[in-house]
């Protein structure tokens, strides 16, 4: 899957004031002792100067040479290679495979049946300044995985992104899609919302296109001569609704080793139920334009030189797809190097290996930067230094088709994990440009330090100061004195889209998701065309981010592995969260501050007056009042929070000249905090998803909602079920500031 | 010219909380005793009966049948017979001629030199399902009028709408225009703004085209299938920079009447500096697709199938126009009905007859409106009615070149009109829709009342209360609350673009400007497919509105010529000009911010670090810090005019009761009051504009500027300038204010 649209939901960076010309004193190593932070960078300088962009390079094109998805020859021909890498590193290495339900096309055919006919051709032109482009047998054909097999054939209804906003649209046109087949663009929202929110809308087909406004000539010259997406080019991927759950469909919750037990293919909920094909704009011209009836509204509108038209009709379209439903293998590489004075705290850093086509950016680009950290850090275990924790990295396999790789490894793996999980590392495609941060916001605190020890290769400060700069210039007035009044950065919160999720919001360890990006767009994701021509010449030519990512995930890795005193801080997460707490209130005023206003003036024709009667109109449905809902539960529980995240802070310094054995109480309660915020019986309808603050949203898929039970009961008008999430929510801020209360004591003494 | 354009510069309209379902009380008709109300009521009834759909439809057909531009022989033809309509209905009707300079081409030539040749094709192509427009032999050529002559070769530059704004991105990428040929779309400001702004940045040259995005397949089908711009339509249009003055160029501020001074061509300012031609896309697309350098910021990009770039070059193009400079004549047609009681007071409406093609739209939509007006006085007076005060109606010339035929008439009539100017009611271009009402702000009461007793034909409610629903609906939760906490409607301000310009601005005449409008959307502006066949299929098919704006203004028309005492009213002024001072300090303080936070971000090198590599970057220029001005003596003067507006309100029902020699006075002190916003030394720069509240913005054109002195001071950073313009406009203030304790004193003697 793709960094870039998981950041798309993050929250804007709020950065440290005094960072853009500063820089960290050396003598202040969050974490350490002064007596060790020499060491430390010391240890990292090494480790710097092992990075090479010629090996990432080699890497990227032996990686890339051939299609590597799921299931085929060179997917496990590239575990294998990363394999013998880790071990010639002096790594413990293994390869863990799974058996996974993972459908091929068996048939794919669309066609407009009037009002004239039109065959789409379904498939990507290779282009020669590209050479891996025309390896056309080897590639998998253009198709979205977890679709259901279907044939059906209807009128057609162009329903923009296909998110339940559009629907709400199309409500108020009086449009209904029941019986119809959906062609929506890609883009808004994961694309797995789109199938699913049209089923939901008696919808009996789903087909995706991508429009050129999104990434297509409308952003810039396509393929070959620049990056964006040419006229055949089709993003593949996933529609499983890892809403409910991620990884393997027929294993939700556990391991699909051998012999686990597979839940019937007709028992499966994360398969759509209607069918979805992907298209190119190539393909959806002719389709589009065949539609008659009301103009789309103006932010509808694509970059096709055509009126968008909703429908429905009088295009017609026979849709069918056909799938093997058989099982395929999923081949994860895991390497170890153990830690020396605490084996049983493991820091684990994963990015996925497996792509939909050759995959050069996604995921090579993060994969080849992890190997990069792996091959470094060997190196220094060859002259002779020694992790203090356990290191452990992993290659996944089966990202692509739904996080399949980490999550059967987590469920497998679920007992070691709570016992020893420390730290999530994730990346996965990685560019030029600015650097991005997701996670637990109790490690905001240790990403600023890390991001401002790290050089931007293009500007020459710190790649913090980059980030904090860009949302400076961009910010509005008001915006810009919130920049300057905040103490530190503050991180977006992680939803899904890669394989940091099972780790965060199934086992509760405490997870960050890091990549550079915005200077190296294009068309190519989950196309024929990421490949090693395209990467080398638009996404990050010499590696220069590709080293960037290495210096900066291996500092995360090196300074969790060597810590005097794990590198959390509460005071972040408890002012984060009572901002999230802050947005929900405020949501629930505009709610009912809108409800009201449309009740009056539906009562007062107001829509019927203003309305063109030449063009389709629907009457508003009234809405119910909207109530008011008792905060108090979350208010306490973040007023106590912020106190006792407070007092830690101060006596954070204690901690450094604990006594051993209290020291390393205080990293037990540390490490294993993060796991307070789950709760056992998980989210409404969703439990595989445990964490009370981050989760990806029902109707949103990468996006996160945080605080999802309560936020998302709202917003779907579910009053009870939000007083149930606000009651469970303010639980899981009691339990850590109970632990908070308890390293506080610790500290005292 | 066209009222749509105009209307995007008004402000929104507020309207009353309680006119949703009300209706004006009979009793109480501003301005008229009860005894006269029943009788108006009953004129306004009568003069309802006479109007006519029919006759809309066979003077459109008539005077639509052939290109009448300024000039051509059917001109002079419509002129004749509207003349004779006026007489046959009983007005002394005369045809008054003025000479002016009307430039037509003589060469028109654009073509593609690099990096391969293109020939534009410069021309509108007929379609068969409409007959008008392959008259191609009367048309006039596709062109700019007041363009200069000009033959010129150069890289081209795309430069978006072409506003001040656009080239201030331009100068942030280290873009210059610099001995370059400019393409600017249509849209976004008056068109003559984009030559004139060029040429002050160095271009060589401007072509102006029409983007589909604005009014083509973007915006839906496309002529003849619908009613958008198809990609042979090409939009004529004056350039004449009138934000200098309006009018025949040679003979700034008096009649050009035969044998009147003219300015040499050499010292005519009013025309353009550098060459313009306007294209279609048909033509751009070539032309645009032929750029490189870097891609255009978002907001730019057009709907044309193309990545858009900036350039300069490597299109290089040659532009070649030459003009025959001679003059022509225009023909108002002015038709008087003599008052009874008060001949000396004039109430004046007006629309224009002149088109660039055949116009069916624009002008005569508005013009057959004002004939059925006419005729149905007419009609009253052949049956024994007559107005108290003298009626005239204008069908001006010349209104598209630059408002020549109105302006001639009111510079050569400028004393009696000083004398005797109680209203002018404009209006131009009328289509289905809402009420759109521009206007002096003393008229907004009026207005008001007006509005509520006629009845929209589609919803069957008073007009203002579509217009208030449709506010309301499209409002923000905030704006809605504004909306219901308002006690009227408030009416736009005018600037520019039709023929209330010299009425208000030069001569001091409180005017309006209304037109139906928003349900007709089309391409057709200024094109041969401004037609008959379209204006009946698109526009307003069985003019429908058209009898509604015949009701407006005929209520206005009645309303003023029969008022016992005339309905102005000072309250809606003074709250607005309040308003607008507001406005002023607010965008100061904007200014200060944006300029301090512009020099932290600079000495941060924040831009620097924020921009891609890969991307032109011009590091902003500092600006100098803003000032705090002194706003009292407009704060006083607006305190004073309120403090006296509300007394005159609250002791208006004491003129219903007046002697007569006193209300007379009353009337007389009323009508001329507008005259004392007038500052006889005229605008910095633009002495032509003498009005200190309401002016054509010297960079948006059409778009108006308020208190425009010291807002275009504060906006160009001229302290100086912006403190003699408060203070010039608070003693236009005070004069009014003056004026209205004087009526306070006679009212309550």
């Amino acid at each position: 899957m793709n960094r870039k649209l998981l950041l798309g939901a993050l929250a804007p960076l709020l950065l440290f004031p005094a960072l853009l010309s500063g820089q960290t004193n050396p003598g202040q190593l969050f974490g350490f002792r002064d007596s060790d932070t020499v060491a430390q960078f010391n240890l990292e300088r090494r480790f710097d100067a092992n990075l090479s962009a010629a090996d990432q390079d080699r890497w990227m094109k032996r990686l890339s040479a051939f299609p590597h998805n799921v299931g085929s020859a060179y997917d496990l021909s590239n575990a294998r290679y990363i394999d013998s890498l880790y071990k010639s590193w002096g790594f413990e290495s293994q390869i863990e495979t799974f058996e996974v339900l993972y459908p091929t096309p068996l048939a794919r055919q669309l066609e407009m049946v009037s009002p004239k006919p039109y065959v789409a051709i379904l498939k990507e032109i290779p282009v020669a300044e590209d050479p891996t482009s025309d390896q056309t047998d080897l590639q998998l054909p253009t198709f979205n995985i977890y679709s259901c097999d279907g044939d059906v054939t209807g009128d057609l209804v162009y329903v923009n992104y296909g998110m339940p906003d559009d629907y709400l649209q199309l409500d108020r046109m009086g449009i209904s899609v029941r019986g119809k087949v959906v062609i929506a663009r890609y883009g808004g929202g994961w694309r797995g919302i789109k199938p699913k929110v049209a089923a939901e809308k008696g919808a009996i087909g789903c087909i995706i296109y991508s429009d050129p406004r999104d990434d297509g000539y409308f952003q810039g010259d396509v393929y070959p001569k620049g990056p964006f997406k040419n006229e055949s080019g089709v993003q593949r991927g996933s529609v499983e609704d890892m809403t409910l759950y991620p990884g393997d469909p027929q294993t939700p919750g556990y391991g699909s080793t051998p012999g686990a037990p597979r839940l019937p293919l007709d028992q499966v909920k994360v398969i759509t139920k209607i069918p979805v094909l992907p298209i190119s704009y190539h393909d959806a011209l002719p389709l589009l334009q065949s539609l008659a009836g009301p103009m789309a509204p103006e932010s509808w509108r694509g970059a096709l030189p055509i009126p968008y038209h909703i429908g429905p009709g009088p295009a017609r379209v026979h849709l069918l797809v056909k799938f093997d439903w058989s099982q395929k293998p999923v081949h994860d590489v895991i390497a170890r190097m153990a830690g020396t004075q605490f084996p049983g705290q493991w820091i684990i850093r994963g990015n996925h290996q497996d792509a939909w086509v050759n995959g050069a950016d996604d995921p090579l680009s993060g994969q080849v930067a992890m190997l990069d950290e792996a091959k470094s850090i060997g190196a220094l275990a060859e002259a002779g230094w020694r992790p203090k924790r356990t290191l452990i990295f992993c290659s996944w396999d089966g990202e692509e088709p739904g996080l399949l790789g980490s999550t059967e490894w987590v469920e497998t793996h679920e007992k070691e994990l709570d016992a020893h999980g420390v730290l999530y590392i994730n990346t996965d495609s990685n560019e030029k440009g600015l650097l991005g941060m997701g996670g637990s916001h109790t490690l905001e605190k240790f990403l600023n330090g890390v991001g401002m020890d790290v050089t931007d290769p293009e500007r020459k400060v710190p790649v913090i100061t980059r980030s904090r700069a860009s949302e400076m210039v961009e910010a509005s007035p008001e915006r810009l004195r919130a920049i300057q009044s905040e103490a530190g950065i503050q991180i977006g919160a992680l939803g899904s889209g890669s394989d940091f999720s099972s780790f965060l919001q199934h086992a509760g360890i405490a997870s960050m998701d890091l990549g550079y990006g915005g200077e190296g767009s294009g068309g190519e994701y989950h196309s024929i065309f990421d490949s090693y021509a395209d990467f080398t010449r638009f996404k990050d030519p010499g590696y220069v981010y590709g080293l960037t990512l290495s210096q900066t995930t291996g500092r995360c890795i090196l300074r969790f592995a060597q810590a005097d005193v794990l590198p959390f801080s509460f005071k972040e997460f408890a002012r984060t969260v009572g901002q999230y707490v802050d947005e929900i209130k405020a949501s629930l005023n505009e709610m009912r501050v809108r409800s009201a206003d449309l009740d009056e003036l539906i009562s007062d024709s107001a829509y019927l007056l203003a309305a063109d009667p030449a063009k389709p109109f629907a009457r508003p449905k009234r809405e119910e009042p909207v109530p008011y809902l008792d905060f108090a539960p979350l208010d306490n529980a973040v007023a106590g929070l912020k106190a006792a995240a407070d007092t830690f802070a101060s006596l954070h310094h204690q901690a450094l000249t604990l006594q051993p054995v209290l020291l390393d109480s205080l990293n037990d309660l540390l490490y294993t905090s993060e796991r307070l915020l789950l709760d056992p019986a998980g989210l409404p309808l969703r439990p595989w998803y445990r964490h009370m603050i981050y989760a990806p949203g029902f109707y949103t898929g990468y996006g996160v909602k945080t605080l999802p039970e309560s936020r998302e009961a709202i917003e779907q008008r579910q009053w009870e079920l939000a007083t149930a999430g606000i009651l469970r929510e303010a639980e899981a801020l009691d339990r850590l500031r109970e632990r908070i209360d308890r390293m506080n004591s610790l500290l005292r003494d």
